[in-house]
């Protein structure tokens, strides 16, 4: 059976709704997996108390510490080793865990899974994406969104390599198209280190382990022409970021101008309501809590990291995509691809 | 009197909407100054000769050819010597106009003007800004959006030096704030080149050059912490080209929301014409034609450039963006400040 572990302290909600989303995840699949739930005891044994999880395969692991939003991701792995997250992936390291899965501090979680795991063999850098809706069916997705700055082409072409597989093994998509963010679409166009880039990126198409569109523009991301874009973490950061503020501004906008429509007798309160309803509809394709989290891609181990702002729904998601990350053995694939180089 | 050199054909809608902006320019400002309108006779002419302009202060200037938006920008000036870019470029060098304005090919644009005016003294990179809207009131202004990449430091500075200076001048903004956009707001984040840049913009600041608030991310675009977002061409041109395709892309979801909504009978037809037309009102603040378009900064002379789409009215604000340029010496306080350096 595999075993889950969840790093109870990690997120803003947390702990009540890890709790909550690991009892759901085991309720739901009918224990179909083992979870090792870890944090700290007064804070959470109160909480599994209250749940009825005398029927659950769930353990229960102390851990004193905590590394919080503030802590400094490089020095959070040695000042804290008795915390959830660093004992969560200790677990995985000591094969007791087969995944671990946090919506923590994501800059901690990234540089503690690379100190207790590793690089899987021939990774340069360990990446990590995100998903952006599309107007065709299916994400879009970014990689790298933050993890790696001064990324050289070797690095880029791995990250497009190593979400390929992702897409193809976990996701189920047979052909991921990879793009390259650049500022046109012609091959000579941009800075010299995408430049280079797009021509290893051939060369990866031409030995069949990547399926590369060429260069691809700000304006192709939501349009969806590439399952797959790839761009240094400046990039795919700001442009995450930017993204993740756009519904925000927008419901701003939204709320004033149906104000003013109220206020001048053009609608009446019932439609506002149901046009508020519609609005607020219209962002479910940026739902991000459908899948829960995002994995991290290279490291020696599963370590799946989730939004701060994650609901007992979004971490029982992360579970989910935990077990199966783990069942079509994703990077025992990536591991194979890039040892062919 | 002011002298305005205008392209009769670059745009879309061109020649068409360029005479029209042309004439709606001299006759609503009482001919505040002059226009030579510059392009193909046999295609301006009639145009004129549809329209009541004997007493404009506008004079017809022929050019043979035209530079479309497929010319390659690095060799269509030396292609192209007697189309209305070139010859209205050459116009502002002779002294014989005080500024240029086309919606044409942007990239020619760019390298015309500085292959026929050259740069300020002082300038390292020439460079184009664009504006986002913002919940706080003004405007968030990004520099590069594309027409520099594998910027220095130096050209990074620069950017934000020269479009303070605008924002000063031009747009009456008394102390434009200045965020360098990175993965992160601590001083130590991100790539070598933005940690250099990062004391490089302390160091303007000191001198009073500009005023600096840190790093920025990209959430903060659209909240406008900042007038003016630093950026390398790549990350610039990639959140302006992203940004411009988000109404379409939440229009087609408006849209089918709202037919489901009318289909199920909660929405009838009328009060779903009100909703569209709401919705289509909430994108006013992304209205680009207010200011018609954006002027190359550093150059040694006037080059404005508008949207490819330009409407007779965005013609129109770019002819009075021009004059308001002459009019503040924008380019005299951007040699002095840089001539201090």
């Amino acid at each position: 059976m595999l075993t889950i572990a969840v790093d109870a302290m990690g997120g803003d909600n947390a702990p009540a709704c890890v709790v909550e989303g690991t009892v759901q995840a085991l309720q739901e699949s009918s224990n179909r997996f083992e979870i090792v739930l870890i944090g700290q005891a007064e804070k959470v044994e109160p909480l599994l108390a209250a749940q009825d999880t005398a029927s659950l395969n769930l353990r229960f692991m102390h851990a004193p510490e905590v590394v919080t939003m503030d802590d400094i991701p490089a020095t959070a792995v040695k000042a804290k080793q008795d915390s959830s997250l660093v004992k969560g992936l200790q677990l995985c390291k000591a094969k007791e865990a087969h995944a671990f899965v946090s919506a923590g501090n994501t800059g901690a979680q990234m540089a503690a899974s690379l100190f207790v795991l590793g690089r899987l063999p021939g990774v340069l850098r360990p990446t990590i994406y995100a998903y952006f809706p599309r107007i065709q069916e299916g994400l879009t997705n970014i990689v790298d969104v933050g993890a790696n700055v001064d990324c050289k082409p070797e690095n880029l072409v791995q990250f497009a390599e190593m979400l390929t597989i992702y897409q193809r093994y976990a996701a189920g998509i047979d052909k991921p198209l990879v793009g390259l963010l650049n500022i046109g679409e012609e091959e000579n166009k941009g800075p010299e280190i995408l430049k280079q880039t797009y021509r290893l990126l051939q060369e990866a198409d031409r030995k069949g382990k990547i399926s590369f569109i060429g260069n691809i523009e700000g304006h192709d991301i939501l349009k969806g022409h590439a399952t797959i874009v790839v761009c240094d973490g400046l990039v795919g950061n700001t442009v995450l970021k930017f993204g993740e503020s756009i519904p925000e501004f927008l419901g701003m906008l939204f709320k004033q101008s149906l104000e003013k429509l109220v206020a001048s007798g053009q609608m009446d309160q019932n439609s506002a309501k149901i046009t508020t309803a519609m609005f607020k509809g219209m962002f479910e394709p940026f739902d991000v809590e459908r899948f829960g989290g995002v994995p991290f891609l290279g490291v020696d181990g599963i370590s799946i990291v989730g939004h701060g702002r994650s609901s007992s729904r979004a971490i029982k998601n992360m579970i989910y995509m935990a077990e199966h990350m783990i069942e079509k053995r994703v990077n025992e694939h990536i591991a194979e691809v890039l040892a062919e180089d």
